[in-house]
């Protein structure tokens, strides 16, 4: 299982709610790229974060151990500074090895929670 | 990052809802195609509207800076023509340049909104 | 625009709920395949309907006219029979010229409606 | 409709909440990996599940028949283990000819159902 994925994915929807009616992490308003590195390597991504108005923020580095996901929320990322919320925003995520990258978001504004979901763009 | 993605995209389900239970703008219904421009020159966008029972309008030109995303609502668009609500439609987004396409829509018909997400279809 | 798609496409997943808490048709459970025809020519689908425990049933035949989206309801398929409710099923849809599928139900089991769609597999 | 699709799917996202507000088993939270075999021969699937931060467990083994969809619940996987509650988790799905798979999750933590869904990514 060594080939599964490609080396460059995009997103271009990205958007963290600030607000959450739960406090709750698994409830707690979130995007984000799920990772799989099925080879038998560890890759380092790196990923770069565009905005509407100003300069892409990155990369921001992240490892993901072979043969392991990652569910990787933008939430979390801090260096080089945390993502906006209430912000429209789109990612690029570079990783040595192939790799497989879907979307999520999971916003619960409402009490009642919404979810999305896609793969990501595999441009490489 | 100056060649990631296509430059054809279609996607074929388009729907606004008239109605909406907020008129906050982050809650309003709406249908949104996020667009991510990673390369390093501006892109002149040129957007097609088709419906179900008549010609289609357009296009619709919008611009997308170097290094930017734009996540553009469809119920923004007024030139040449205001896209109908609770209207079936479908749109096809041509670019100069390599762009990623991913289309969403939050619906808030109910108190509780709604949210659904994909890759637009990379044509070319 | 006479070339956006491909000639054959897949949806996996298949549900109509039997329930609806609305009668309104925009809000009654719906499963659709929103189909784009971006070219020159009117198409012609065939449509084929699979099942977990018996053989497929098809082809529905369905007319997109040159320049003109469908958002096809599966619940609005009659012939060769009615798609069942409650009951796990699959599509393959084939057109003589190349045209672009994306799958969306919405679900209003809830008073709260819910919605998914992702693009459908383009086969060919 | 002998070649319809891929051999290796994976699918990055995958979470099975523990909480469900309904036991009807339409409305109970689960996530499904819904199977088209559209060829003329059977399938025996092999199904790898990845993990954050422990080896991958499997292979499941699963048979779809010729002309079949499966709409096959993680939450069903019993053996070699079932697929633990509340913690993320990645899958790899091989199949002995072409299938089409689509990833979808039915969350009912809240009273109101939340769905997505996307199309697996076709490795080989």
């Amino acid at each position: 299982m060594s080939k599964i994925g490609r080396t460059i994915w995009a997103i271009p929807e990205g958007y963290i709610p600030s607000h959450s009616t739960s406090s709750d992490r698994a409830l707690v308003s979130h995007e984000a790229a799920c990772i799989l590195n099925a080879g038998d390597r560890t890759t380092e991504l790196r990923i770069m974060v565009y905005f509407a108005d100003r300069d892409p923020v990155g990369p921001y580095r992240v490892t993901v151990p072979a043969r392991r996901t990652l569910h990787l929320r933008f939430n979390d990322l801090r260096d080089p500074a945390p993502v906006p919320r209430d912000t429209d925003y789109a990612s690029v995520i570079e990783s040595d090895v192939p790799i497989v990258v879907q979307h999520t978001r999971l916003d619960s504004r409402d009490p009642d929670i919404s979810l999305l979901s896609t793969l990501a763009f595999p441009a490489e």
